[in-house]
């Protein structure tokens, strides 16, 4: 079996429903550093700030902004992704409600040598403000930090 | 446990390197049309011909404009989703070698009323062209069709 | 004389100041749905949401999901093609004032083999928000149905 | 009847197949400049090379840079309106083939207070490279010059 | 020694906290009108107000449409390079604290053969609302007057 | 007088042509690492290519991922606002010909808790492929490293 990489594991965290604690915990003994969290507005910046607020409280990244610069950058890039494009939600009229999976650790598994990184992965609902009018999304930023 | 959206279907189907076929035939049960190709190059426009290229010959969509408008704008959304903003590779001197799968069918698993719409997803590497110098992405585009 | 498409139908109602029943009623006999309308806002998404309500309230989509989502793409590639790249307002200090139009029918005029389709055109000012201090702007989504 | 804006004199010459020259003299003897031609490619460059070769040969701008710049600013804000965001045509495997119009006078139909702009219209086809795979685009830029 | 262009004018007093007056006084020898101000928001459109009101009250544009338009379009050129990409401030969590400065005149130093244009340079720190978690940020938009 | 952070001292370098060598004398002693070059293209991938091969031959990065996915994202952060928005130069018909700087160090001068940086700064010419149709534009991308 492949080495994954932190991308794989913050994406099939943020997947998955069941047995997310083992998954969580079987990546945590080879020393990532994890948290999901949930976050829904159709303001982007709660969205930034749901992320940054659990990651500082977590203790996922360091309170200096060497560190808050790489955590920035891979939530900017994973709401690019998610909104396709344009990071636009309620200027636009639609609403977003979603997981989210900060992970931090090595960029592959089990690999030293491929230095330390953070990845943020969204997956969720995009849409109308308006109940079933709204489909799947997904977004990721990768950092090196 | 919650049903299965068609992008989680597409999502977990390019993540996974075990089981597949397992996956597939499950999905495939369930009334979806799905394929799971490799794409690589610092071209965008051939990753969207060997997409479109795949959804023509195993006959995912239908040989008129309607589905291919829909396929088309599935894929440019899933690789502005992978290029995190603007859709540009070799451009601006960077590659991607990837995995896509094309799903088709209810919006919703087991859902009927969900209608039908099309899910694109990308996940591999994208970097610069050069080995190990790379990290991983994701793109997801969903269309009704 | 060629065959018309739906785009230009829309645009010409949007430009249009005389006549504009008369050529409504045309093409109203070749089975397009049509409403012409008023929005203006620095807020782009009482644009869109005026559009939305409009074309609820007119049934020229149907309540579902799938047509609401074409309808929404519609709007959004018109909007961005009137500000001429990132969809934004207010945000940067403009407003615009705009007649719009939504036409739903076939592709091509007298053609049942191109299949339904849904197109948006703007047409109207755009600039400072102070009086004069504006020119014209357009822009048109069109998507299948 | 309402003055009409330089915006409408361009895009009602981009769209009307009957009488073009008729409503071309009618706005020429209202001191306006004016151009109507046609270009087609899957290459961005060519059509903003066809619409400069034009307007140089036609003198509608003057050989400096000033009116060049304004001219080339007008062109990008047409692609883009016609793009609906990013100016890529080849790039993501579609190609355009339109017709543009090139109008320089006042802003405003008989206001010579309204001063000298230039306006950029592009009206025509945007799809794949395939025959009937294709639907309308249009784009318009507005500059003082 | 080199004629400078309009646009490292603006730069160099921009970036300059020591001899601005003596730099200032120089340029406007060469009939170069010459503003330096401050603004600092989370909010785009406060930013482009105070360099319009900044323009207009030290009359370096007149009061008509068609130098606002140039003076607004440097402006967002500005701001975009600044942001480097999309113009989001506030809207993606992060505020702007800059330097701009607005010089009028000769596109190239002691050359009137080059025209009247305007550029506008920001000059400051961009980044988190959270003191000391922020760095530098530069964009300069250049048209013709 | 205030600490200079490493963008202005990129800026400062880039758009001085007298004392050159003396400016970087003086930073250099401060414990940044500098380079000064030129590159010339209508091909964005050109000018990324010219920018890290000097900064790998000059030993301004280490050969390893996490240091060269710094130096692109802020060649490519300084290429957006060179732009000013898409990334694309002969895509366009437009060409650029410019110097760069690129500078490694504190973010803040004498503050070495202000953690270690790369600043890469794009000065020079964009416009039409044609002697005099051109006028200046400058970028700049900061990343920690």
């Amino acid at each position: 079996m492949k080495k994954k990489g932190i991308g794989k594991i913050a994406l099939l965290l943020a997947l998955t429903d069941v047995d997310v604690e083992k998954l969580q915990h079987f990546y945590e003994s080879k020393n990532y550093v994890i948290f999901k969290g949930q976050a829904g507005s159709m303001d982007a910046k709660k969205i930034v700030a749901a992320i940054e607020t659990a990651a500082s409280r977590e203790d996922i990244i360091r309170e200096n902004y060497h560190e808050e610069h790489a955590l920035y950058h891979a939530i900017i890039e994973a709401l690019s992704g998610y909104c396709r494009g344009q990071v636009m939600l309620g200027e636009v009229l639609r609403t977003a409600g979603l997981t989210f999976t900060i992970v931090r650790g090595n960029l592959l598994e089990d690999d030293i040598s491929s230095g330390n990184w953070i990845a943020v992965v969204l997956y969720g609902q995009i849409g109308s403000p308006r109940r079933g009018f709204e489909h799947e999304a997904v977004g990721m930023g990768i950092q090196p930090i």
